[in-house]
């Protein structure tokens, strides 16, 4: 709302707060409203240092923003992953997207995954993790409005999603509970709070939307997820699989939404690999053996330094191919095969041609992690198809979310047996879905509401307590194709 | 709301948050909660230190509150003033008042009174100011709670209620536009906001619910005094003064009221004046002269050792009933009376008799002192009634609120002309109306809502922009009862 109010003279003694009122309800026909705190603090210089003309925000019947004239009220939309912090700075008049950028949880120093973090906060305290959190997401918040020479102070309401944990050490809400069998989150319902009170730094009055968490290990960002890809508005039997350290998965069938997590362990992410490395300049992303030739693609076409997730999983479902690796694992002999220590190795890159002073390998133990890793997202898989009394051939759509998701091989998945035997034309890869959910709840609040309904429809089964899932996890470890 | 809610199982994976509006709903049918966010972090360890029970306090749809089991919620109503603080503690649920207590604001070390605090807090920021009355306030609410075993965290809801200046500084919102003319608050509407904002330690997810003020020098503590003395309900001519160092008056009369405010100064806090003092053991109250000889009644019955304000009215009234001082204020010749230096001064208590080693004394300077204040509030009144048509014998009644005139005596202050020339009867003192008001509005909203509506109705004058007022400020100076 644009206003141009009249200063107050000695025959016109309202309030700051009075006068913006009266004008709101003289031009809007606004009533009844109430004011942010901080913003209150800032009014009075803000209206004399603009000549009493600016923009304002209302949120309801709360007033929570004051710009110039001319400045535009912004959003910030923020994947917060445990490895990796999206963000995505939207003009919140327009829905434009006008800034994203991707930087590393500064979290990851006290801990790689999300159980050594909960467990650092139980002996340490949790404050650290989360000064660490609101520090990084407010250094992004500046370096995305920095970009478009805008201030963070337009950011009038930021949307964050994130895991249950990464949620709630971002929130400053208790873990113990949450790093205990049975896990039990905190808060589930989606949180509308200031974002000051989390020590947010955007507009005064703004505001800090989370989306629900579903459990303890299914957090808002899945339901952005859910979101962003309609999965909850499946009409045929619809497989979301979001693959991580943790990967949730959703089976929606028949209006029903059957949810899990399972523990996929940092290999995809390229840790507890012997050459593993993060996705970054150099890691084999794509990589293909033929004729005994090892052809591969690196990021950024720079000399191959290492192996990123994806370029692990297509290893071993080329060495399987090959039958040099068996559907146990084992390692059979090979002109490329060498034994170090205790362990096998399959040399990759030759130390010529490596970006390293030595050669690129994969080792059976290696191949022991991917195994571990794929046969939990398998046994997952399995669990939530039987529950819904289905098989891999009733799945008509395979959406993979997340960054490890949209880089992978579909045919080395399948080849391994992690996803579903189904024709190619049925996998969807989508990219960071949970990211584009939140910026979707950002922009609507009718999204915000279907978010919440979506949290509420979730059946969600806690595999560890699941019956027959130890056996489908010892079974789904085999490498090959689902039989 | 009691409760007693099922622990999670394996079975019940529900989160803290779910499982209580879960219980809430099923109990007492109460649906679409939200929690504060403070109160979430501490949710689940209050859950689980406490067996699963205890009492959840709502506000609108709210959840602010819980306390283990047997614990009673509390409010606090403070009436801040620029020179005294008084808190009473109040039992939510039974409306009782457990304690209460008074302690000297610490901002006087910043300023006596309120335009020298102003001006601190735009030299040196307002920090400072905020912090030492925060403190004050937190130490008072654990002082209360102390003296009845209970905790300052049971406090779900303070009142706070002072006037524009100490209201602002105490808020930190900013008072350079009402440091200067034409003295603008920058809100003017009741606030209701987390406590939390403002540093104040009571219950995490508590409210500080602030009176509406009227501008800025007719504060919300004013608003309080006509709501506890009920000036706005009044059918006839009703005159109600709340004298301080800056006196507030309304007048109410057929359904208008009339505010202003006068700077009336400190002397009658026993500020400005020679042998002055504030109410404390040992301060003349009451006076008189019979025979040339001055009977005096001290506090606590204690050798005086100085003159609080109500002694000074006495001594000033009994000098001019006995013609030793004329309605100019000049002294005129008299065996108690003698020349210091530029001044004469009235020897009230002689050496001996005094606690002090040397005489207590009234002086000419101090009788100009009085005439100031005097005048200043006779001008005020007369503004009034002349804005209202009327003239003093229309006033049917007079109510006088606040410390010091609860204590005054009614005749001189007639005597001296401060009060208009009316039967003794029509006169009430009320006491701390402003504390009272702050308790009324802790525990009844339709209080509240009567509060802003007294806040919308009152047509407040300016006396500083008044065309008449000098005029009136200089007449008044005159001592005796108005003719």
């Amino acid at each position: 709302y644009d206003l141009r109010l009249p200063p107050p003279t000695l025959e016109d003694l309202r309030s700051d707060g009075s006068r913006l009122q009266a004008q709101l309800a003289e031009e809007y026909g606004l009533a009844d409203l109430s004011f942010d705190f901080e913003l209150l603090r800032r009014l009075p210089d803000l209206l004399r240092g603009n000549e009493w003309s600016g923009s304002v925000a209302l949120r309801g019947r709360e007033v929570i923003g004051f710009l110039p004239p001319g400045q535009e009220f912004l959003g910030l939309a923020i994947d917060l992953g445990t490895t990796k912090i999206a963000g995505y700075l939207v003009d919140l008049v327009t829905g434009q997207l006008l800034a994203a950028k991707g930087v590393l949880n500064p979290q990851i120093r006290y801990g790689e995954d999300v159980m050594s973090r909960i467990s650092y906060a139980m002996k340490e305290g949790a404050t650290r993790l989360q000064e660490a959190i609101v520090g990084a997401l407010n250094d992004l918040a500046q370096a995305l409005c920095g970009e478009c020479g805008l201030e963070a102070e337009q950011i009038l309401e930021a949307v964050v999603v994130g895991n249950t944990a990464m949620h709630h050490l971002f929130l400053g809400l208790p873990v113990a509970q949450l790093g205990l069998a049975p896990y039990i989150p905190a808060v589930s319902e989606a949180l509308e709070i200031k974002a000051r009170d989390v020590g947010l730094s955007i507009a005064p009055g703004g505001y800090l939307h989370l989306l629900p968490n579903i459990a303890g290990f299914v957090g808002a960002d899945h339901v952005a997820v859910l979101l962003a890809t309609g999965i909850h508005e499946a009409e045929q039997a619809t497989l979301g699989l979001d693959i991580g350290t943790n990967t949730e998965i959703t089976l929606a069938v028949g209006g029903r939404l059957l949810s899990c997590s399972c523990a996929s362990g940092p290999a995809f992410e390229g840790a507890h690999i012997k050459d593993g490395m993060r996705a970054a300049g150099g890691a084999i992303e794509r990589l293909r053996i033929v004729d005994s030739q090892v052809e591969y693609q690196t990021i950024g076409d720079l000399p191959p330094v290492g192996l990123c997730g994806s370029g692990v999983l297509d290893a071993v479902a080329e060495l399987l191919r090959l039958g040099i690796v068996d559907e146990k694992g084992a390692m059979r002999d090979h002109p490329r095969v060498r034994r170090i220590d205790r362990d096998k190795e399959f040399v990759l890159v030759e130390e010529g041609e490596s970006g390293l002073d030595r050669e690129i390998v994969i080792t059976r133990r290696d191949i022991g992690e991917i195994q571990l890793a794929k046969g939990a997202i398998r046994a997952g898989i399995n669990v939530l198809l039987s529950e819904a009394g289905l098989t891999d051939s009733d799945l008509e759509e395979v959406i993979i979310a997340g960054a490890f998701g949209n880089y992978i091989g579909i045919e080395s998945g399948v080849a391994i047996g992690m996803l579903p035997p189904l024709p190619l034309e049925r996998f969807k890869q989508v990219g960071n879905a949970a990211g584009m959910g939140a910026k979707i709840a950002l922009i609507s609040k009718e999204m915000r509401a279907q978010a919440a309904q979506i949290a509420r429809r979730v059946e969600y089964i806690e595999l560890t307590n699941y019956p027959s899932f130890a056996e489908e996890f010892t079974r789904s470890m085999r490498l090959g194709p689902a039989r």
